[in-house]
């Protein structure tokens, strides 16, 4: 038999990366989008990675966490997952932002696991020489296609050049957008992030979409900034044109009603992200469509029990992102890849960041796919000379908890944060 | 990176072990157990093992099967399970026994999957020589307490001579059979297999039991022989005694009548055995705690989900079992450890066996508890001499399908089968 592989200690170094202004409900992204990256380090001398979040009180956690975890195997996950909830004894996080839900202190623990858990299936894939998507169960296909994800915004952040994307605010700048993105990548499906201006005008920039694009899925994210009657609108006006609408309106039962007279499915990441929120979700057929993601769902193995649920109680299943680097795109590439209900094309922000933590090559879109890395493990290394460099970025930039609201109202000091809004 | 791991070839070998004259509420056991014993070989040197039923349609199945998957690695299990479906083409098995509920289609591909994808993770954990606990998210408990499985039975079948344990067919021969079990094995939990007399001698059994050894859990399974207003009197008369009854009645609508008035929870692994089930359960409130079977719910993995799904909708999980040998005991005893929320001691047939296919030595019962094998894979290796010797007794003993109601009809003709029969 093999040696144990045991935790030796953890490195969390949190890093910033340059961001667009792109707009949401709840105001405009910061400069900087803030990640953490986890090196888990083993008496075997195999390294495995994580990202997460970087809020500050999530890097506090991150670091309770892995003083906990020092000691365990690396394939003993389950103990793991205990060892990470008695630690933070029932602490409970915050989204800050907004954007994601209602966290409890079980999703927290979820939340602090999960990069762990991506990183010692980084370890356990080295160790036995097999990819990541070996250990899921295997990939079910060669390549994961991922979505166009639309913003309006801003030229530029105030005081900055503009970025080569320009300014979007309107449907001739979303379909610019989207030709672009969809000449530089390839995608298929198309998403926009809406929830930014009154639901007319976002409705003609679907329809604009609609007809610049004719057959591609599109789907359209308010974030929650409508109420039941405008969300019922939006979907009359838009009845035959999304694939999915997602999270028009805020909780279960909002979008309950909402699901029962609109004619396309619901998606969500806001009102189910967590495993204590299915029980309810399912009892009042509140979604149809679950947008996983691995960072709050717990890790690569617990999204595919989520996977399950949805294939067991008939929700389809399609992937969530935030902004993010590498790390986070091989390890929801290999969980997509051995997700066989995944039908859905993933969300990513990937075509908005223009700085990387890892070695390239890794990872490469074509006709809107990323090929399922077949080396051991996630199958990325760091590059440390970029780590060193967005962390001095990190360190330099100031931002410690991500505030789309707080940096709006400092650009526009009329803007108030209200869900819904319309 | 290592190689892949392709099959080359599965060996499927009906074996066929003596086993007591059990009686159930749709007969009695037969002179003969039968079960089918995979050997999955691969270019790589490595072999793994499987265990399963072996009724007729069932080895048929296995056989398309494995033609279907030579060729394949052994960590695609997404894939394999896929070209399970495929060979079978919605070929649909029957328990024929009528004790485990309704077979599907999409439940017979789950069921002809088991034990290839045990015997995959056989390989698996040998290639990265991890036991196949680690494969699971690794154990969180050290050893898996198993339940005393008690049978009202003959002395013998039928010209033959009495067995070591004798007669139990009354509170005093179930109290003394519950005494030698627990002397020998040190069981903690007991249940009874009830459904072969009337309630009221059940009841009075379990009463028996209740005094004879206090503090001690205790479980009644009569396999749906009552109906709903029996049940109900059963539970009432039970009432405090019982750890859970196990499928009194039949159907999900007839279990959640009951439910709803009884005190004890309802277990069951005759109206919930595969996945399509769980929905309407869920949404019926039929069972409280499922009892899962890694044989039915296609693998060990899947097992796993069917456990993260109990854990999320608040069902309680405990584990079935039907005769079976050693190689079964050591994939419950993998699959047991690393379920965080298998908090009932597992059911085995274990006591009731004098025939074995695995070399002695992985699996000693210790305080009614087995200790997780920690080599790797499975932990067992076949004893080849064993197993031509049960092979060849499974030639020879002419039992091509279980039959209990069949070998009882022949022993007292007046004997029907009744469900409900009280």
């Amino acid at each position: 038999m093999s040696d144990a592989i045991h935790i030796t200690h953890v490195t969390v170094t949190p890093v910033a990366f340059r961001d667009p202004a792109l707009l949401n409900a709840v105001g405009v992204h910061e400069p900087y989008a803030l990640r953490a990256v986890l090196e888990v380090c083993t008496d075997q001398g195999i390294t495995g990675l994580g990202e997460t979040y970087a809020d500050a009180g999530h890097l506090r956690r991150l670091r309770q966490a892995a003083d906990a975890l020092v000691g365990l195997d690396v394939h003993h996950l389950g103990r793991m997952h205990a060892a990470v909830a008695a630690a933070l004894g029932g602490d409970t996080g915050s989204d800050g932002h907004g954007l994601t839900g209602m966290i409890t202190s079980n999703s927290t623990v979820d939340r602090v696991f999960s990069p762990f858990e991506v990183a010692c299936l980084d370890i356990q894939g080295k160790a036995a020489g097999r990819p990541v998507s070996d250990l899921l169960g295997g990939a079910v296909r060669d390549r994961v296609p991922f979505s166009a994800y639309l913003f309006y915004k801003w030229a530029a952040h105030p005081g900055d050049e503009p970025d080569s994307w320009g300014e979007a605010l309107g449907p001739e700048g979303i379909v610019a957008q989207a030709r672009r993105m969809i000449d530089d990548y390839g995608f298929t499906a198309v998403k926009l992030k809406g929830g930014v201006f009154r639901p007319e005008e976002e409705i003609e920039a679907v329809r604009a979409l609609r007809e610049a694009f004719p057959g591609r899925p599109l789907r359209l994210d308010p974030n929650a900034a409508w109420t039941v009657e405008t969300s019922l609108m939006v979907a009359r006006e838009l009845d035959g044109v999304l694939e999915y609408l997602e999270d028009p309106t805020p909780g279960q039962e909002g979008m309950a009603r909402v699901a029962r007279e609109a004619s396309m499915p619901l998606a969500t990441n806001m009102c189910v992200v967590a495993f204590d929120e299915l029980k309810p979700a399912v009892s009042l057929d509140a979604v149809q469509v679950v947008l996983s993601d691995h960072h709050y769902w717990g890790g690569l193995r617990r999204s595919k029990l989520l996977a399950g649920i949805c294939d067991t109680f008939e929700l389809g299943l399609s992937m969530h992102s935030n902004s993010h680097l590498g790390i986070s795109l091989a390890a929801m590439t290999h969980l997509a890849a051995a997700t066989p209900n995944l039908t859905y094309a993933c969300d990513t922000h990937w075509p908005w960041k223009t700085e990387e933590v890892v070695a390239p090559g890794a990872l490469e879109f074509r006709e809107g796919s990323v090929a399922v890395p077949t080396a051991p493990g996630l199958g990325v290394e760091l590059d440390r000379d970029a780590l060193a460099r967005l962390h001095e970025q990190y360190v330099s930039c100031g931002l410690r908890d991500r505030d789309d609201t707080g940096y709006m109202r400092r650009i526009d000091p009329s803007y108030e944060r209200k869900v819904p809004r319309w």
